[in-house]
């Protein structure tokens, strides 16, 4: 095998949608993932981590396209046994096994949060990962729609919390049994098997409509669709009559949702699943109020369905409403990072009977992604270090020592690891956005003396100095002491640089 | 497939090797990863994240069981392209890849840390998981073994601030240059071609000296050894005088770090290499007096090879000396929780030419089980929910409200999400570990007054109490107040609570 190597040469690049993230991000990051953590726990949610991946059957096939039954996860062999397994494509199928397989010993309901990786086999593009971060917030075994409208508070204090005002959110909720509920006043039983298709295909159209609008919804309500570049999708078949009763039901938006509440009430006067939903809707905005939730932060919306074929009950999205700059530079609403909804079937798969379930997912890095558009990403406190230069190879255990004294006193603190002069060292240091340096030559050295000097301060002359003996001339922002006043002198010098920065290390 | 979900049933279980874990272990292991971190990030490493797959070519095929050249990895196909991937079964091969293409653009050296899981694709057993958590730290672009003793130092440091005490562990290092000078010595060429299975093959020998003792090793390195199930395993084939020489190196431990050297000495004289790993390991001893890391800490050991095959120069493990008892109830010594070492060929795998590279990795589940069996676990801090009660369904809205005003200052608070009888919340209080609950019942209401109990207080009697009215008249550990008292109360209660606790809260 070594001989292979030596002929062999890989490329190292990445697979596909895949890409390594640095120290700066990651520690932004970690910072918003801590905040979101706080929030979920202050919420009673504890946390689980299940396994990157698991059975093929366990997890099933739920992602929203249809058309590739296959496509959509990663899938392989476990082993020799010929049992299948996939990465998790969400967190959501592993928490139904976790739950099935546990269900004895939970407490009930079971609220749990989850934060971790899943992997998508889909094409990639421009800010679309096939590996990409989700936190999720799950209630199990509540029946209760208590458990949908605490999810909702729970998303939109996480994005107050996160850093995002008032307005630069929203909340949105709907009902897919009122959905249900006009389909059956349009004479389709929403809950027939034959129907399923078609219910499903009204789902999706609906789904659009902010992407194709309100006439590429009625064409997809309709017989069908082409798109620009010729492909037609099917429709979903229905009458005029009942277009128009879906595009009636699409216009019931409204600010105050007690509104919508009364725009919807005679779309589905007439059917027992729609008044139930409704009657869940108004149970949803009394706990809402009663929490102290206004319209502005948690809307009701009848166009938000949610793509996801296994949601039967309320269902939610969390919208950036704000406006940025996408990739052609045109103006446009951030939108979605997240949602949720209710799914009293999946735990069911296992067991056989019904366990209602309800929860909320916020994508990371969209989350992320929406802090850097608004300038509010926030870093954990990042030290930057202290370089000990080593002038002379010979006396390296001397450099050990002073790094060591540092380290112990709670100073990040390098020593340089090359065999390079003066000026690669200060490069170094500079491309690892070094606080101070420690400088021992042979002169300091002879006196018992040291010298500290602030990298910013003389970043700029830096460049120009060649050796030990420049330096010493040049001055510049630096201090000389004794040996044993090194560690005392670096962290005062240290002090006084944070002060001058304003506590603006960060980053 | 709505269809199939209704007659398949999937039986929720775990791939083989695979666990979940609860928030008592997260918050144990959050504890142990920040601490680590504090120690990496105080060094001057410097965070990266690589994703969970890569090209498979890119990973290469360095576990230890060359006998299985495909065994070792979970590999899949990326997608219709062919091109193969593998789930990362470490963090060094991908670290690789990452300074191989990005190379012009980091500081040299490069000091990073990562953690994260890693997979293998071997036979799972008692606490010998598929999936586990490494934490490694690297130092790329430094030829001088200085990086070396700096990750030594980093290991013992990190052991440390853990909780592990000194004398509980060692840092062992050794040099695979001077068993290739005691092969020189022996007649053997490390360097040629022809015998580099035979190298391995003691190499491999020697990492079984613990294992199988000296008497084991001895046929290791001679013909070949018959194990108690009958299987033959091929020896190295050294001629007796040979095997002499390589005990001889064994037998050349000592406690003292300069004891080591000394005795290598005249085994090597004749070795330009045994010679040049002599010098190696004398400086690494100069630097960790120099930095004030005695033999307690960090001791020399010509045992310590390490069986991967990468290793070029210094090798470390990381051990912990104390006995506990294993799964037969037997006292044994902990062992290894880790280790790493010099590896300058790995990114010429990429790049055709030498970069100089060394690391180490703790292995985070070892680590826990460690801190586990002394009793050292830490948890995060985590705050004991307060559970509203929903006494009465109707009134729902106002439990939430109590809940909405806890939450809003930072008392991790649940609204009862269920539809059961009070006792039922009671004993999910309990399960929930809820310090305080709090309920309103009709009386209450109608006075507008709210009673809040101590759970712990009134445990025991809980188990008793069938409705609000025996709850009243038994009066344990519980307060009555009007309801805009409520957030006030709880906040002194939960005070109360914890200094009577003594901040035992934890876990």
């Amino acid at each position: 095998m070594a001989k292979k190597q030596k002929t062999f040469r890989p490329k190292p690049r990445l697979p596909k949608g895949m890409r390594d993230i640095r120290a700066n991000e990651i520690s932004a990051m970690n910072n918003m993932l801590a905040k979101l953590k706080e929030i979920y726990e202050l919420y009673g949610f504890e946390a689980l981590e299940t396994p990157a991946f698991e059975y093929s059957d366990c997890l099933g096939k739920f992602l929203p396209d249809q058309d590739r039954p296959n496509a959509g996860v990663f899938s392989f062999e476990e082993d020799e046994d010929g049992d299948w397994v996939s990465l998790r494509y969400d967190l959501t199928a592993p928490l139904a096994r976790f739950v099935a397989a546990n269900y004895d010993g939970l407490p009930k309901p079971f609220r749990r949060y989850q934060t971790g990786s899943v992997w998508r086999n889909e094409k990639p593009g421009p800010g679309r990962f096939r590996q990409f971060t989700q936190f999720d917030a799950d209630s199990v075994g509540a029946d209760s729609v208590a458990a949908d409208a605490e999810l909702a508070m729970l998303g939109a204090d996480s994005l107050e919390h996160l850093g995002l005002k008032r307005g630069d959110y929203q909340i949105t909720m709907n009902n897919r049994k009122i959905l249900d509920g006009v389909l059956e006043s349009a004479g389709i039983n929403p809950s027939a098997e034959e129907n399923e298709l078609q219910r499903l295909t009204v789902l999706r159209a609906i789904d659009k409509l902010e992407r194709l609008g309100q006439e590429g919804v009625q064409l997809l309500l309709g017989e069908g669709r082409k798109d620009e570049s010729g492909d037609f999708t099917k429709g979903a078949g229905l009458e005029p009559k009942q277009i128009d009763q879906i595009l009636a039901y699409l216009a019931a938006s409204s600010d105050q949702r007690t509104d919508v509440l009364g725009n919807l009430e005679s779309l589905v006067a007439s059917s027992e699943i729609g008044q139930e939903g409704l009657k869940e809707l108004r149970d949803i905005d009394d706990l809402l109020s009663a929490g102290g939730f206004k319209a502005d932060r948690v809307r009701f919306d009848p166009t938000i369905v949610r793509g996801l074929d296994y949601y039967t009950g309320p269902v939610m999205e969390a919208e950036l409403t704000f406006e940025h700059k996408n990739e052609d530079g045109q103006l446009v609403r951030f939108g979605s990072l997240g949602g949720g909804g209710r799914y009293d079937g999946l735990v069911a798969r296992f067991k056989g009977t019904k366990v209602p379930a309800t929860g909320f997912s916020i994508g990371v890095s969209r989350a992320y992604a929406a802090l850097e558009a608004l300038g509010k990403l926030e870093h954990e406190k990042l030290m930057s270090p202290v370089v000990v230069l080593v002038m002379d190879q010979e006396n390296k255990g001397d450099y050990q020592a002073m790094v060591q004294n540092l380290r112990g006193a709670g100073v990040k603190s390098e020593l340089y690891l090359g065999t390079s002069g003066m000026r690669a060292q200060l490069k170094y240091a500079d491309k690892r956005a070094a606080s101070l340096v420690v400088i021992q030559g042979e002169d300091e050295r002879s006196e018992g003396k040291v010298t500290i000097k602030d990298m910013d301060a003389g970043a700029e002359m830096s460049k120009e100095i060649e050796d030990n003996k420049e330096w010493r001339e040049a001055r510049v922002a630096q201090k000389t002491v004794g040996n044993d006043e090194l560690v005392a002198t670096v962290k005062e010098m240290l002090e006084a640089r944070e002060k001058a920065l304003g506590n603006n290390e960060a980053g």
